[in-house]
């Protein structure tokens, strides 16, 4: 097939995509190619989880009913989680009832997944509310959570097959070294 | 197939997703999973144009360098398109110089592209250009422009094989009539 045209390439993919749109429809995914929902489709049937799609969907529930909030990195991008683009004190009650899941990809690919206790978010909890009050009761705007305390405190729920440990891609390195300097409450936990 | 897991599905999929994904990467599309990626990549390919990947990925350029503006719609969720998150007289200016692409899609399936040039998207030019004056030389957050008004004024580029003219779904008339009391600025243009 190397002979294909990108066209007939396209034509000969897309029924595959809309089957793979059609399995994310089963998980109330609408839009596998918004907000990263063909993502969430491997992260759900990989932890067993459902989702209701009302919400941003990165909210799930198990079968025993426990809700969890769901975080993906691209760590070709970035090497922090972002988390809500109105972070306030009702958001952070909420928060404080699950445990969170964050998965880190390259690109469309699954590296790792991580899964993190209340207790490991409390920090941030306080962090965030203390802001919030501080700067007169004002919304924060998507504060972020660094992989390097996730990875540090979460327990490594899932790796790809034949894949024994994660390994931070070298770009971190540098990125948690420039920044180190401007931004060192971002940076608290940071290896 | 029918008896297959949803697990087996997805295993039996990916591998053409990430098929998808190396074509998508052809066109400087670095994630089909977000910000309609998926979608812009059968986009280029109708309308032959490429994209260097740096900005926002709604903006592409053909082979005789001509800028184009690229809008998407899920038709299943609303009947207007977006625009810029911070709209201001210096985007207005770029706008200006370049025709514009309004794709609609149901979910990913894409339903038909309009082509509107300058002349017919000036009054919208006009009205932010002025409401951003009145309101302090604030951005404007996202103004939209009415599928009503692409299907007026736009010149049908593109259907589905065997289709032969499009046809806004029925939601619109009802999203139109109950929004005609509340926003009639929105509704300038609306049948």
């Amino acid at each position: 097939m190397s002979n294909e045209t990108d066209k007939q390439k396209f034509d000969r993919l897309f029924p595959f995509i809309r089957q793979y749109q059609d399995l994310a429809k089963k998980y109330n995914i609408k839009d596998i190619f918004q907000d990263n929902g063909g993502k969430y489709l491997q992260l759900l049937m990989i932890l067993g989880l459902t989702t209701d799609g009302t919400r941003e969907g990165n909210d799930a529930v198990d079968a025993a009913g426990n809700e969890y909030e769901i975080k993906t990195v691209n760590a070709e991008l970035t090497d922090q989680f972002s988390t809500h683009h109105h972070m306030n004190p009702a958001i952070i009650a909420k928060y404080r009832q699950v445990d969170w899941y964050f998965a880190v990809f390259r690109n469309i690919e699954l590296q790792v997944i991580y899964r993190l206790k209340p207790a490991h978010m409390e920090l941030y909890y306080e962090k965030w509310e203390k802001k919030w009050h501080t700067d007169g009761k004002k919304d924060i705007n998507n504060p972020k959570i660094p992989l390097t305390h996730v990875m540090r405190y979460g327990e490594l729920i899932w790796l790809p097959e034949g894949v024994s440990n994660f390994v931070r891609p070298g770009i971190f390195k540098r990125i948690s070294a420039s920044r180190t300097k401007r931004f060192d409450a971002d940076d608290l936990f940071a290896t």
